[in-house]
């Protein structure tokens, strides 16, 4: 644990118990507000957005960047993710001391803090990073055990693979949005419901994945992998991911080179970018991997994140959100560092930005599903809320919630709200 | 067939008759010599490249751009990709009336030549154009019959949907190199020779694949797709695409989310772009297509492209590469405007300068297959070379060459040479 991470830690802003933001966190994220309309950088402290790009104009970054730099008044945040794990650590020992109670600086200037901080309230949200490629893995064991026996009823759920490397596919970078954008209900191909041949039509089958995911922070050049102990020195933060599936178009479409159109409409990811740093402490032992995976992809330490995350669900018309899942990555087969080490085993190059994801995070329980189609027992168990509504797939106007934290001691490292509310398909479409 | 494609045009530029940049194509490249070290856009034209960015800051270009304009003085045409089919119209009319026979402002301008045209044998060549996302389709049905019946013996070699949709997946864009960057010999997981378990080694299977490739010109909006008939005007312009692959460890790794590390390492690109607008003259009718397509993949122009496409295998140590296979575009059962009309059905957002590849064109015989494995029948009949030597798969040191054109009468519209040497597994990997 380092100085950033002390659970003694306290920011003479006020932060409570339960909010995602206190001074051992320091997400950072894009924003921009009526008065200042060009996007920039931030950090979220208790209900406000420290301004990083006004402390870089003021001085505060000579250390770390020299005289003159715009680092953080750019509208992503990849000019500074390129810097490297030395700027990163400096920063956040710069921001993490400007905003302890003990220290005077910021805190007893009442004409610099009016500058430096902004109310969440205020703030519009921006995508954080500007992603170049987006891959998604398949990493949660309970996850691929059920989605196998759905879509591939009496074959053996797991393929033969599975256990001795993380699978993954290529996601569409394109498509990635923000929380809070809607979602058109994608039209698509799928096998009609009386004849075998297929139609065209408006999904069926929608629905959602609860998943972790991280920024590439230092790229590695093509035809040199990432060792596993190197990895998380490439590793800069983390974001929530919700990959929107249309399972009726992705079963139809997946053989044999994968999900495509099912996947690429739309993947939501929160506007937060919760820093490595902030999560070591909650490093923790995951899941034993039988059979010992091959040499690059074994490592000394602990690499599981002891993190927990919840769905809530808002139907067409509801009022409030409900819980329907909660689950811990911690149970995630495959961590971050064995992800990385894969996907460079054979040369590929990360750059700069770039997402990876866990794939849908479930657990062993029927209260622990990372998707809607694992929650129904692909559609034959419809999900009961309040108020007599029901859903087997998503319906238009139902809005999905995730969230998650890890728990420290008086304290939580949160990664705020990803939300998203599907529109009907569109007309001319 | 507009103007600029009319065969009888002749430029007073010496072209022989089978090169492959007469006047009828005029191909876009990102270039730059010893004295123009800033990479910028250029048109190949016989022997020559005309330099865009010097005739754009002479002011030949005011009339699409305006005034001050910097569009071709950019390191990619993505900036001039963005402004249009109308533009791109507008510039190609331009070039092709400045280099025409009887046009004198530039035949007869000593100084003007002289700054305008630089000899290709002094042009470096680098990337044309920034690729966003890269998705590779599997448009050859001949292919995927081939390489269905390798991968899956004793099942049916075609999957269910293949004759019903446009079947692709997302690649990798950050691994795209340009023609004549060396590639790598990757490492990675694939089931060991005795035991079942799998080994993480070198590939013993590398692999070429001969794909038709383009780039997207203008961009539809997420939620938005593009219907058939306006696919042509989303189009820029092709380019040959070698999806180097390891089919060992894509065998192995790619149930049930597709191909991954097994194609990720590299995927070369010709570094001419050649545009649409140029083969229009070469659209003919594709493949029958039975059954008939759902009616958002229907249209009523024919656009299979009559372009010859050619592989040329120089082994390790040879001297000259010797032809390997031949093979017509045309062949391909799904055609440019179908993809483009099924990528986006779901409201997919295609970028500019996104990379869309036809996936492996094979032919019906065995003079006409796009792969190594499909010519040695699975690694089962080995390919006999000049001078005793063989290949089942490739070896370190060994060269591919890709070429093609669309025969014109009396000129050919030609997409140059692409090219890629094996280079060992490297010493730290």
């Amino acid at each position: 644990m380092d100085n950033t991470t002390d659970p003694a830690l306290k920011s003479f802003v006020r932060v409570d118990r339960n909010s995602h933001f206190p001074i051992q966190n320091l997400p950072y994220c894009i924003f921009s507000t009526r008065d200042r309309i060009r996007p920039r950088a931030g950090i979220g402290i208790g209900t406000f957005i420290l301004d990083l790009a006004m402390l870089e104009s003021a001085g505060f970054f000579l250390s770390v960047f020299g005289r003159d730099s715009v680092i953080f008044a750019a509208s992503s945040l990849n000019l500074f993710i390129q810097q490297g794990p030395g700027a990163w650590r400096h920063v956040r020992a710069i921001v993490s001391k400007l905003l302890q109670q003990g220290e005077p600086r910021l805190r007893d200037d009442r004409e610099l803090r009016s500058r430096a901080f902004v109310p969440l309230t205020e703030a519009v949200m921006h995508m954080p990073v500007s992603i170049g490629d987006y891959t998604d893995f398949y990493a949660s064991l309970e996850h691929a055990s059920n989605l196998g026996a759905i879509f591939r009823a009496g074959s053996d759920p797991l393929p033969q693979n599975w256990r001795h490397l993380p699978v993954a596919y290529h996601g569409r970078a394109s498509s990635i949005i923000l929380s809070g954008e809607p979602v058109h209900r994608p039209q698509g191909q799928f096998p009609g419901q009386i004849a075998g041949d297929p139609v065209f039509a408006p999904t069926r089958q929608l629905d959602f994945e609860l998943e972790l995911g991280f920024f590439i922070g230092t790229a590695n050049n093509q035809g040199e992998p990432i060792g596993i102990e190197a990895a998380p020195d490439h590793i800069f933060g983390f974001t929530l991911v919700n990959d929107w599936s249309a399972r009726d178009i992705q079963r139809w479409e997946y053989q044999p080179l994968g999900p495509f159109l099912g996947k690429n409409f739309a993947t939501s990811i929160s506007p937060w970018v919760v820093p490595l740093e902030a999560l070591l402490p909650f490093r923790c032992k995951g899941p034993e991997q039988i059979p010992e995976p091959l040499p690059y992809l074994r490592h000394k330490e602990d690499w599981a994140l002891d993190i927990k995350l919840e769905i809530f669900f808002k139907p067409r018309g509801g009022s409030a959100f409900q819980p329907i899942s909660t689950v811990n990555a911690r149970s995630l087969y495959w961590n971050i560092c064995q992800q990385v080490a894969h996907h460079t085993s054979n040369g590929c190059n990360l750059r700069t930005g770039d997402l990876l994801a866990s794939g849908t995070i479930s657990g062993t329980d029927s209260k622990s599903l990372g998707s809607l189609i694992e929650v129904t027992a692909g559609g034959t168990k419809p999900l009961k809320l309040k108020e007599k509504v029901h859903r087997i797939f998503l319906e238009d106007g139902d809005t999905v919630m995730m969230t998650g934290y890890a728990q420290g001691d008086g304290y939580r490292v949160g990664f705020g709200e990803l939300t998203g509310t599907i529109l009907p398909a569109g007309q001319d479409s």
